[in-house]
């Protein structure tokens, strides 16, 4: 067999890191007065990811690099750049990139930063990372997810409390043998609503009514722009990986874009809304599995902000 | 006469927005047990600039981009992309460029997001926002930087509260007749210093010192390294413009490169060091008098983290 020769920048690996404690939401229905139903089919989240009150964002990361570690013969002095998508720094100065730098004890040469966005920060992500890469002829990248939620969750709120788990990525972008491949991104921010979802003094306030309703009305002609961009039709898509932010809108997204619901990814059961995470934890698997020919990816949230695009399958 | 035609991303304009009210070095001399000296030939800054209370730093990009429409026929509707760089942002979710972009009533179809990044921010977020632009086929974005330190300096603090200005800047990114074309780019992290320049609590912690000594170790090599890597010596550079950390820092390193000191600028006198902004206030200055051919760029410091190019005239 002739090999293909790639040259360009795609996704390579990713490994994830998902806290082994867990909240059960069956044990809080009577807390909340809420039944099982609106668990089981509402927002799809039985139990939620929690993090040792000990370990912060950098040590979330730190985590997943290890497993990605496990899974690659990633050589460290090779990485490039590193990117930390976060909304919860370990602090906010220095940036949590140069703390997880430091931790791997990654080479001088190697750039990072920080980019802070939501649930829409592993799409964009993949694209800043990506497209700083090729301008800069550099060819091993990491890109982080960790945006632990506990650490600005009041217990009491049932609008947050259900929903968000504690969890960290790792995506390894390199120009050799890439697993899959992005194409073009669509982007879109309504910057005028902010508030829907803000942490003022430390805790996090969300309206859940207005963030659902920016999403299901948002979302799928969004995803119907990015397959005109990237020259598909629905039917060519194997896998829609939307942003887990609850059952109810990934389905309200399925229904109004009339997608195959075989095709479509829910799996938060166990450990929730994990932001910007939510995404390459569902990819982490579709890579071991191996199929998927295309994978529409989106992701939505805070700001409010949205990103899309179709990652093709690369042999 | 022929015109030359330019597709290349390039600086098109920069407006900055510094806060008229000052605080004085010279009226803290006793307070601080500080000699005049000190002021006129280390540090280098006799006042600071310090934002109103009122205003948050959503407010200051708004302020710098009033500025800019002062200056340009920007059209806001031709926006495609915007990035703040801060690491004092209005809230930590959301991302203060979505605030940004709320206020000035940016279009839904214009990408957004933070770039967490102090000293070296400018220059990271000249190229992750052109790369960022070019690989989306995108002709007009806006890198604004907005760090006031204010927020976060004990006044009674004699390595900070002498030293940081609060200022935002913003930079009109475009493939129409950009007046300064970047080059190729050098990057470092030393994130295991990262303890050097700290926000915990909300206080800033400055290990003046240790910052100084990375500063003055790091950076001439890396502008070596990065005249080097855009085919120049250091003769060809008209003007050097390095972060305005402090007069002795500029004077340190102009020195152990053996600079003319008449290329060399230092600024900072009547509003002191504003991180991010530091690079931008002057380089605006630098456009509208439209002499420097070649201007090298270098920041650094949070992180530990720098960042250099080349800029050249386009016209």
């Amino acid at each position: 067999m002739v090999g293909k020769i790639l040259t360009m920048l795609g996704i390579k690996a990713i490994a994830s890191y998902i806290p082994e404690t867990r909240i059960s939401n069956y044990d809080r229905t009577a807390k909340f007065a809420i039944t099982e139903d609106f668990i089981n089919e509402k927002i799809g989240v039985r139990s939620i990811a929690v993090k040792a009150p000990s370990e912060d964002s950098s040590d979330l990361c730190v985590k997943a690099f290890q497993a990605l570690l496990d899974k690659t013969k990633l050589d460290k002095n090779s990485i490039d750049a590193m990117i930390v998508v976060t909304q919860n720094p370990d602090f906010n100065i220095p940036q949590t990139s140069a703390i997880v730098h430091g931790k791997l004890d990654l080479p001088e040469t190697c750039a990072s930063f920080d980019v802070s966005l939501g649930c829409s920060g592993y799409v964009y992500g993949l694209n800043v990372l990506s497209s700083f890469m090729k301008e800069n002829g550099f060819k091993t990248g990491l890109l982080f997810t960790s945006d632990p939620y506990s650490k600005i969750i009041n217990p009491d709120d049932k609008n947050t409390s259900l929903l968000f788990g504690d969890a960290a990525a790792v995506t390894l972008i390199s120009d050799c043998a890439p697993k899959y491949l992005p194409g073009k991104f669509t982007y879109g921010t309504i910057g005028k609503d902010y508030e829907d979802l803000i942490c003022k003094d430390g805790k996090l306030f969300m309206n859940g009514r207005s963030v659902f309703n920016f999403a299901a009305k948002t979302i799928p002609p969004d995803v119907t722009k990015c397959l005109a961009l990237n020259c598909l039709t629905v039917k060519e898509i194997d896998l829609f990986v939307f942003h887990q932010g609850s059952l109810h809108i990934v389905n309200t997204i399925a229904k109004r874009l009339e997608l195959d619901p075989s095709k479509v990814v829910f799996d938060a059961w166990d450990y929730g809304n994990t932001v910007s995470s939510s995404i390459p934890i569902l990819l982490e698997k579709e890579i071991s599995r191996n199929k998927a020919g295309k994978i529409l990816i989106s992701g939505f949230g805070v700001g409010l902000s949205w990103a899309s695009t179709v990652l093709q399958k690369a042999d």
